[in-house]
């Protein structure tokens, strides 16, 4: 056992170049130029990750139990696959290439996997806690343009947690609650209640969840309150708020959603403070909060 | 709409960066450095994929789609998480990355996911095929280290699939067929009747198979015969060995499995023709090939 058996390291480089080499050649005769781009470059990253850190063989094995559990705990309700791009911010970096910042415009940040079409739809000023418990929160705001205009008829998607941590979906009884949709009114003017949001974990019962865990981190996201808003001619948002001085901020949100710009103050109100609407909440305490909401024009 | 609205690339690739940043800082917690090591690491290059290819939310989706549909077929018989990373050569690039050559030994190549413990044992010129259909074939050599001393008793693990392509765990009856193990002789010979492997497909009637289909690739793997090589005091070694000729070689293994050193001459003999042990073939036709094994120290 001489030490000219063993590979020089251009030699150990040059075997594992040729195998990068030969996945890349693959994909030569690929009709669609778009899918060849993609898979070349997967090829590519996906190498260079292996020979980085020298992945080892019971490595790759636990790799393909992690995928294989995802795969199994993922059905129609459960999107393990989902949870796993966004823990590794892959969803937010994905929205970052996509939506490029629009000077003015609000910013986009993940769209999470609890919205449901058809929502119902609430007037202005309308509920849309329905059966989700939680303090009542009155939010408020504008919808405009990057010019300044008024947006009227915007379709306002709002959607939340209830104050136990779970979407209306989570449960299993059908029940539709703390999601509803609204429009602006003629000066691009809404309100709504809600509820004021609260920290909640994602599903972390799954391989998503032992996988933060070993990597001691909080599966738990910033407390929020999504939004998505769509007029003609202007940019699809979708958004949250975060609530200002919620201690996860500090922590970290396990999806990396947060953008400071969509950090806002939600005002709390003492029991028998007149609200906006003169609705009664008796000893209740509730909270408000103004969003305003500014398009990016279509295609920008 | 002004050009002052559009973030400049600096602008925008400081936003991308941000999020890079975001998630490589959620691992500073976490307690195994290896962990932490493989996950920065993954974190880089999968971001990177990300904004290379500027991935579209549409495609984002495709991937979430196509990982779920994999996990879908997934099953304790099938694992198409195995054959993506096999299609991709991820697999191929771990063995290169964790079986460094070694001047003078066998090369390795990947394992598959057609092995099975407990397979039976042949005597020295026993016959491995059982039941499974095919052209017989004689193969012969000797297990040496690479000094060139012999290794008496190597345990030899030999499976390969029928003439049609199919491996016994493929079908439903529980059959044990082209499948068995052997041991060196004193000298560190040994010998045994297979059948003269063919092309197949990897299962292709998954989202794999659609993957390839797509990108215009081949899902046939070229002609080969596994070997697993195991003796005391020496690297274990996987490999196959591939047939000179064999069509697919020019179109390209679907795996990535072939290296040069690898391609044997399989020598076809005409009816009649005498046998190494005397076996009657009556008018069949059969092959020989010789394959000589050297096996690297352990732990080199
Ligand atoms: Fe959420
Ligand atoms: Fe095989």
């Amino acid at each position: 056992m001489t030490d000219d058996h063993e590979p020089t390291p251009a030699e150990q480089a040059a075997v594992e170049d040729r195998v990068v080499e030969d996945v890349l050649a693959s994909f030569d005769g690929t009709p669609d130029p778009r899918l060849k781009q993609v898979m070349r470059s997967l090829t590519r990253h996906l190498h260079a990750f292996i020979r980085d850190v020298r992945l080892t063989e019971r490595e790759w094995n636990t790799a393909i139990e992690f995928l294989t559990a995802v795969g199994d705990i993922t059905d129609d309700e459960r999107q393990e696959f989902v949870l796993l791009s966004d823990v590794l911010g892959a969803s937010m970096q994905t929205i970052a290439v996509n939506n490029r910042s629009y000077a003015g415009a609000t910013e986009a940040t993940v769209f999470g996997p609890f919205f449901v079409e058809d929502s119902p739809e609430i007037p202005l000023g309308g509920d849309l806690a329905g059966s989700a418990p939680g303090q009542p929160c009155w939010v408020e705001g504008t919808v405009t343009d990057t010019e300044g205009a008024p947006v009227p008829g915007a379709r306002i998607e709002v959607w939340e947690c209830d104050e136990d941590g779970f979407y209306d979906v989570q449960h299993s009884d059908g029940r539709v609650a703390g999601r509803a949709h609204l429009h602006s009114d003629a000066d691009g003017r809404y309100r709504f209640w809600g509820l004021t949001p609260v920290p909640y974990p994602i599903p972390h019962d799954g391989p998503v969840g032992r996988m933060l865990e070993a990597a001691g981190r909080s599966p738990v996201r910033a407390a929020h309150l999504h939004f998505m808003v769509t007029a003609a001619g202007l940019r699809t948002l979708v958004t949250h708020i975060f609530v200002e001085g919620d201690p996860q901020l500090a922590i970290g949100d396990c999806v990396f959603g947060v953008k400071d710009s969509l950090v806002k103050r939600f005002e709390q109100q003492d029991p028998g403070t007149p609200t906006p609407d003169g609705r009664e909440l008796g000893d209740r305490t509730w909270a408000r909060c103004r969003f305003d909401v500014v398009l990016a024009p279509a295609g920008s």
